[in-house]
């Protein structure tokens, strides 16, 4: 199998995994056990803290561990004490929980999006003053378009908006800099980085508002209660060491398998990349390739020994239509015939190629039998 | 360091971590992903539910995944949809829960127990008429009191109260069959039962009302969002199917460990057993000591290589005075010189007996220098 979704999950790093044996089995306290074996977990669990800190520039008491992207967003969102302002491309975490919020009587405002999956700045700018949070993601979960983030947070700033980023997609994958990017919250996960499933952070600067989600036994200052998950908490501190150590690496070689496959892949005819060219996660790829559906093409490739995904790989009841290309104004055939392709830095140049040579291959067979071959005048099976 | 506090947390069972192992690396897909690495995640997740259900006597589409007993406790009550009924001597998960609802204006009862930690039955069926829902703890997590389930649920069913149980100490550890039970709710947690911590599991009645906790991508039915823990839900299907197996072994060995413990401890001047000493969850001690300071002596027992805990583990802020302990009307000194074992199955006669020992030579040495030495007659340092 050739992997191509490593923006629904990676592996989880050799190296993060023995960090996170010993406390399967022989270092198993927990951390609010006062004897030593509780403290040895919770030394643990405060050392993961810095790794994870200093990924993102954050100071250790900024970071609140999670059980994931999810809940670290719905945590960010439901501590919102007021009119709220997102995007229409965001993940379903974000947009589930401004739903709830609005069926409780808040307001929600969903900005709209450019061709690219830009977020319209002057609708920003009219919608920030009188937000109580804006929550805006930092790179797309489906076509990688990442938001002038610094931008936004001087609107943010400006109109005296707390601002939360779901950067799941970007943390680990491009430099991340919360001084720099200016937010007061921001959600990673564990498993997008060769990190543990199960496990994610909320970033909350100093002073911000956070509500606990999960109450009970006041662990991550009473701001997230449970029995800490030492293992992942400590795996995905690991597997931010290591981002911090080899992102960069990991980065350009992401660019360059992706630019490499997307030159072969767009020599097929009517087919597109879609996202922002320039501003783009490391290592995603979006096609629309009009006369296909996105669901015939990851079974196709899926027989021909490539992973692949239309799109997001976190929504269950997949929807026929991608609400992220739908608010980018994409045609009906163009949202219909979708795929994501997401590399890792392990990929071979020689997969590279293979697989992309199986998405033309599945591509063409699949337009050959297209109902809409006419309008296209692709050539008849 | 021989452990006594399998009721805060217990290592993973090697052959429960062999199970977990493949989905760590090689088996990572994401259960949503349509190629077959994300339907061998989904299989994986399915195939563990079976397991959890039938440890419990469920049904696996009964089986709702979350990140462990918090979670689960938290999801439960936050379903509730009108005036709730619990007890005093519940888990702070099921405590904090009520008090959230409370201050959102929900009306909540907090029956009385006796002195051995058994809810007031005439309280409940006082309270039940009128209550959305009940929930009352299957094992004390403190002193291990085993509550008359089977009688609380008559009660509540003729009422027309929904019924939950916090069972995170009793599932695993004693026989656990929701349809004996007659619960309509019930929490179990991984890290209790020499499964992974960061994974457990709400049960729900078919029809029971459950309100999504975390929402997003639509994951366990829409009723928990976010990307299965894969690795971690095969380790709580493996440690359930584990349990099932050596349960009664394990129960009976834990049973015979508390009780030699017990008798040995006992010697001691001015001690007592709490809780209830028929109805208790197996391998469960909890003592008083009074003229000892429970925290003191955990530390004299962590110098002594003993690794034990006042009460609860669960609670970061460790209160001076267990609520538990006060419902059950234990004196001043009864309540501070508390000490809860719980050695496993595992635990060997030798290491049983050099605990107890520890145990009686902390109490008498911190005893030697107690401000209550004339109180009760000890002799001086």
């Amino acid at each position: 199998m050739i992997y191509m979704d490593s923006a629904a999950s990676t592996p989880v790093d050799p190296r993060v995994l023995d960090e996170m044996m010993p406390y399967m089995s022989g270092r198993f306290g927990n951390p609010s056990s006062a004897h030593r074996m509780g403290r040895e977990a919770s030394r643990a669990v405060e050392a993961a803290r810095r790794q994870v800190a200093e990924l993102i520039n954050a100071r250790p008491s900024e970071i609140i561990f999670t059980s994931g992207g999810t809940e670290s967003d719905n945590t960010a969102l439901r501590s919102a004490r007021g009119p709220i302002v997102t995007s229409q491309v965001e993940h379903e975490a974000v947009l589930s929980a401004c739903r709830r919020l609005e069926s409780e009587g808040a307001r929600v405002d969903y900005l709209p999006v450019d061709g690219a999956g830009r977020v319209d700045l002057d609708a920003l700018r009219e919608a920030a003053p009188g937000a109580s949070l804006v929550s805006i993601m930092l790179a797309n979960n489906e076509v990688g378009t990442v938001q002038p983030m610094a931008q936004i947070s001087r609107i943010c700033r400006e109109a005296g908006a707390a601002l939360h980023t779901d950067a799941v997609q970007a943390v680990g994958r491009m430099p991340v800099d919360v001084e720099e990017l200016g937010v007061d919250m921001l959600s990673l996960s564990g498993h997008k980085i060769n990190g543990p499933k199960g496990c994610g952070a909320l970033y909350a600067r100093e002073g911000a508002r956070v509500l606990p989600l999960l109450e009970g036994g006041g662990q991550e200052g009473g701001l997230r209660s449970g029995t800490e998950n030492v293992p992942a908490v400590v795996g995905l501190g690991a597997a931010c060491k290591i981002c911090r150590e080899e992102m960069d690496g990991r980065a350009a070689r992401c660019s360059s398998l992706a630019g490499r496959m997307s030159a072969r892949i767009l020599e097929l005819p009517h087919s597109q990349l879609n996202g922002d060219p320039s501003s783009r996660v490391p290592g995603n790829m979006h096609f629309s390739f009009p006369g296909v559906e996105g669901e015939d093409l990851v079974v196709k490739l899926d027989e021909y020994g490539v992973a692949a995904s239309t799109g997001s790989a976190c929504s269950i009841n997949r929807q026929s239509e991608s609400h992220v290309l739908l608010a980018m104004g994409l045609g009906r055939d163009a949202v219909a015939g979708s795929l994501r392709l997401t590399p890792g830095a392990q990929t071979s140049d020689g997969d590279a190629d293979e697989a992309a040579d199986a998405v033309k291959r599945a591509v063409c067979e699949l337009r050959r039998v297209s109902p809409l071959r006419a309008k296209y005048g692709f050539s008849g099976a």
